[in-house]
């Protein structure tokens, strides 16, 4: 059985909800960040980045939530959650996915997580000062550029959609006005509705 | 035909060697990034990220090397860059590209472009003070964790091998010290010798 180490409010929410999407039979190990359990030796060897999600497969343990999220839609090819017949739109999903990854969650993470890349205090009270204005900068170019509508890439729902979906509920934390971002907005109340969406985010993790 | 748009001493170097690799009729469109032309009207039509690289392909155009990379794999599957047929390898595969462009490329980046995350010179010197340690980290974690050998995903070459060998090559800029990573430096000096990476990086663009 796959097993999901996993933490509130992090990026893993999107790899629980591709889960749900796919109907696999997965577990949760929740990994309580409060504590920093991230960094303890245990989590260390499942994980040597300290971070989630992780997903334990029979073949071995799986990082990074774009790889993540494509392994699950190749494992459960009949949830058909990514175009893999049709090299130029599974490119454009990947440029998607890669993009929140590498700029959005980046941009999210100055906000509390600035000594990954500075020492000093002041540099991370200017950091977190500017986060409100790069995820809106980010979050407006989906907005209006790549977001095809009604789901990310277009007609079909994709493992875009839970990505996305996690990116939009830090985006009140960031100090971002989604109204601004109206088909994020939509998108992400449609999400909130998906029976999927509800089981990835049901307690008691 | 193909046509890549590209710019000197930047990620789209792994673009370009793999279409070296894969044996692709491509074109290069060289952008100057003295002249910030990245940044001009014409080329944000292109890619209104302002970022190199970007793929014209006849579908439609691609960003974000991760994806790039996988979908000329895809277009040119007689070159053999990534095992589509193995759900789990290709997500070990996906997840160190991932790795790169998330945590790899964006610590590289601190060093110049602090300007994305910040306001204040102080927080310039102090993010471009880290990169040794940032860039050195992220370099150990492959170089004991993640490098198989004799190639990044094991005895088979993948396009996992030219974005490892374009991040190092940054790596002496970065103030890494790339004899603490054998493995790395064994294997940017054999990508060197490969007529691939030469074709890729010889002049006139």
């Amino acid at each position: 059985m796959l097993k999901l180490f996993y933490a509130p409010g992090t990026c893993a929410l999107a790899s629980r909800i591709a889960l749900e999407d796919a109907g696999a039979d997965y577990e949760i190990t929740r990994i309580d960040f409060s504590k920093q359990e991230q960094r303890s030796p245990d989590y260390l060897k499942i994980n040597p980045k300290g971070r989630v999600p992780a997903l334990v497969t029979e073949r071995g343990i799986l990082t990074e939530t774009p790889a993540i999220l494509v392994y699950i839609a190749q494992a459960f090819p009949d949830a058909n959650l990514a175009p893999f017949d049709d090299a130029f739109a599974f490119a454009e999903l990947q440029a998607f996915n890669s993009y929140i990854a590498s700029t959005v969650h980046v941009n999210h993470a100055h906000g509390c997580r600035g000594s990954r890349w500075a020492n000093d205090h002041s540099s991370f009270d200017d950091m977190k000062q500017k986060v409100p204005e790069t995820m809106t900068a980010a979050m407006e170019l989906i907005e209006f550029d790549m977001f095809e509508g009604p789901w990310v890439m277009g007609e079909t729902y994709t493992i875009a959609d839970p990505y996305l979906f996690t990116m939009a509920r830090w985006l009140e934390g960031d100090g971002v006005d989604i109204n601004v971002l109206p088909r994020i907005k939509d998108h992400m109340e449609r999400m909130s509705m998906l029976e999927s969406v509800k089981r990835a985010m049901a307690e008691p993790v």
